[in-house]
């Protein structure tokens, strides 16, 4: 199987993209500002839902924009023009093959694209040589081994592993958020610190439980089924009940605990 | 089987928990501090090592320690006098047959007890009863199945899982964690808030690695090995195979994981 986008391409998906960007901005983002001027490389852009808040967080840097999809590249730029930011160029171009000179940008920004690299180490080689000495790296990456919630289930927790299973035979690694410290070290970053920034839902965070638990973790669970199902990774009714189960963690009584982590490095 | 506290009683075991405290202070109990004059009732003291930091951090408050282990109170008590605190009075006594009137503390305090507690909704429920109304209850619980690491491993997550066996045989629950939130709402305090509280060890930072990945987790989890091996949980090749997995994760390029729990509500 080739190096497929597990995830989709679908309307349903972009929204889904968007409704988590929404959710997640200010765990993820608050702190991650570039100076007036900056040249930033935003990597994997997809259809822009991270790309609207980096150019609104930093209104005055230039960001240069790359994805492999073409499709996806439009949407992102129609995304952004719609939401009224200038400053970032769209471009359509492989993080293995980049076309722009050495130590070009100021800044690199990766956010939720190693998870579906064959070779994670590889990209953050190639994404050093663009990077100007003293530039910095910043990468976020979920891991779906962070995911556990109350009541536990044994269907739950297989659905989840199915999408670690899909997305290991697309070549990705969905556990990768754990080893960013390790993957950019030994690409030659130096100063690199990794911070977790975990999410947890209990009824007392209703938004946070509506737009994480459900809309967001289990809306991509559940947007694998047909293909977990079709491959024999499950049976259709164990499937069911997992996708139920991960819904129950939402109810009153339930919780969600997930983990992403945030690493910043210097070339 | 009864009620064995499942890490047992040993010296060793007595320097792990102090250890393991000293570590995590900052993480766990910067944010408890009790008013001059308040009366609290810290449950289930065990040698004392929450105890000490309770006492230090608010000096003025006045302290009553109770443990159902005659053994453990008589180090508690003479760690907190070798540390030269005055304000704590240690008794021994039942969480489920707590020898005060009603109404008498100003707060309660309950860390890595529960998961040991068959009845974990029937303490929190006792313990209401001795709590002035509008007191609070602070309650600090791990959660062994929020532990991953890098490099990821079987053996040693089935090792993990050997002790969250051995700790349901007990009559406990070392997932406790992620269900503090009903635990509390269902027993009827008020106002419940819990706050997730990461461990996340890298190289980067060398303490914690030693101080929680090596001599706290992996310390706790080897501690149960003669058990888990003796009653077939796992095979000995097994279970070296597991131990040296999580100290494996302690070195340069490997990463760990672990969530503490901590809930406030209020009577």
């Amino acid at each position: 199987m080739g190096m497929g986008y597990v995830h989709g391409y679908s309307a349903k998906e972009s929204t889904r993209l968007t409704d988590q960007a929404t959710t997640l901005t200010e765990l993820l983002h608050a702190d991650t500002l570039y100076l007036p001027g900056s040249l930033v490389l935003e990597v994997g852009c997809g259809v822009g839902a991270q790309t609207v808040i980096l150019a609104g967080n930093s209104p005055r840097a230039a960001f240069t924009a790359i994805d492999i999809s073409e499709a996806s590249l439009a949407e992102a730029q129609r995304q952004t023009q719609e939401a009224g930011f200038t400053n970032v160029t769209f471009q359509h171009a492989d993080v293995f093959d980049l076309p722009f000179v050495s130590a070009h940008f100021d800044h690199v920004f990766v956010c939720f694209v190693l998870e579906h690299l064959p070779n994670p180490a590889g990209a953050l080689e190639a994404l050093m040589r663009v990077l100007k000495p003293g530039g910095s790296i910043t990468v976020i990456e979920g891991d779906h081994g962070s995911a556990y919630f109350h009541p536990d289930s044994v269907h739950a927790r297989r659905a989840i592993q199915c999408l670690v299973d899909l997305q290991q035979q697309a070549g990705g690694d969905s556990l990768v958020g754990r080893r960013l410290y390790p993957l950019l070290v030994q690409a030659g970053y130096r100063d690199v610190h990794v911070s977790p920034r975990m999410v947890y839902a209990d009824a007392s965070r209703p938004a946070l439980v509506d737009g994480f638990t459900r809309k967001t973790f289990t809306a991509m669970v559940e947007g694998i089924g047909e293909q977990a199902v079709g491959q024999g990774l499950m049976d259709e009714e164990g499937w069911a009940a997992g996708i139920k189960d991960l819904y129950r963690a939402a109810e009153d009584d339930g919780t969600f605990c997930y983990t992403f982590f945030k690493a910043v490095g210097l070339r």
